[in-house]
């Protein structure tokens, strides 16, 4: 067996290495495709055309696309996660949210790079469904937490926290069905102004 | 021929009223339908079951499926013209905006009862999708224009009016993905908390 087919537990560091970079182009060139294609109309061909490799060198990462879709989700709620963490190196809700917004924007644009992942978790097989839309459920608990302590601190109007979250993800989720990494919408620019107008609105009023 | 089926500028004024309630009881079983089962997964039948007549029924009126979403968004792209009509009463920008926010959250909870129409654009036929993108863009353009008089006249803050629109509109279409009518979020107190939300992180920060 080829070194680079060898279990991640077994192979050296550096085959391991490498083979996480070719993974996570994999995943890349997924999520293009996804974006341009639709996910549905994407076939492994595709993918494995835009790294130039046939279809089969795929296999030795992913055994289909539905695979494929999940390990995008999962990688995507990794970094929603690493997120959380960062949070705490603020005082106020309002800094907190506002780097959430920026940061969950960051990883739309360049994450994602703009493909529609939250609207294809229907394509996934039940269990991976509920994996994906338990992870979803404890970023969105943890938003809402943010919100209540924002208004016990007095930062935040007395909204309903439920409301202002699905607010907040609508506006970030909706990136998918417009932004082009190609366009004229600065990435940053676009975290920025999401994050004063989307805590803005909490603020004052 | 029964005068129920005579072409509408033909028939008596009764039969038109009542073709045209017969119509809408159909868009709005529609709606349903998509909204619970997925606009691909629904059948003519599932639409016909629901209003407790036959498939063939549904012929007078539509000739599939497809004709059914497309005019579930004419009617829907209508409603948002009266929406923006209905702004010309008030004299600022936020007013003008924090109604269109309002009422359009009516329109996604009320009229189409959170079916996620502007999800389902892709299933249309291509010259339709042209129709619905026109008229969608007109309204996006509307709505921009609001955020640049609003800047103008000292009302917002300078931000750049698309990214607002879109941060506006996406937290407005995302309701399609978790608002249920039977669930404890009150369709008036979504419309009114938004408006405040999205109208207060423009006029301030």
């Amino acid at each position: 067996m080829a070194p680079s087919r060898m279990p991640g537990s077994l192979a050296s560091p550096h085959v391991r290495a490498k083979r996480t970079r070719r993974r996570t182009e994999i995943l890349h060139a997924a999520l293009r495709a996804f974006r341009e294609r639709g996910y549905h109309a994407t076939t492994l061909d595709d993918i494995a055309e835009r790294l130039g490799v046939g279809k089969t060198a795929l296999y030795h990462y992913f055994p289909d696309k539905e695979a494929i879709l999940f390990a995008c989700h999962q990688e995507s709620l990794a970094e929603l996660d690493r997120i959380l963490r960062g949070t705490r190196r603020y005082a106020s809700a309002t800094e907190r949210l506002a780097y959430v917004i920026r940061e969950h924007v960051r990883v739309m644009t360049d994450t994602l790079e703009g493909s529609p992942l939250a609207f294809e978790v229907p394509a996934l097989a039940p269990e991976r469904q509920d994996t994906i839309i338990a992870a979803r459920d404890r970023y969105e608990r943890a938003l809402r937490r943010m919100i209540t302590d924002g208004i016990a601190a007095g930062e935040f109007r007395k909204v309903e926290p439920k409301i202002a979250v699905f607010a907040i993800l609508g506006a970030i989720n909706w990136i998918a069905r417009w932004y082009r990494p190609e366009g004229t919408i600065h990435a940053a620019e676009l975290g920025e102004q999401f994050a004063e107008h989307l805590v803005g609105g909490l603020t004052c009023g």
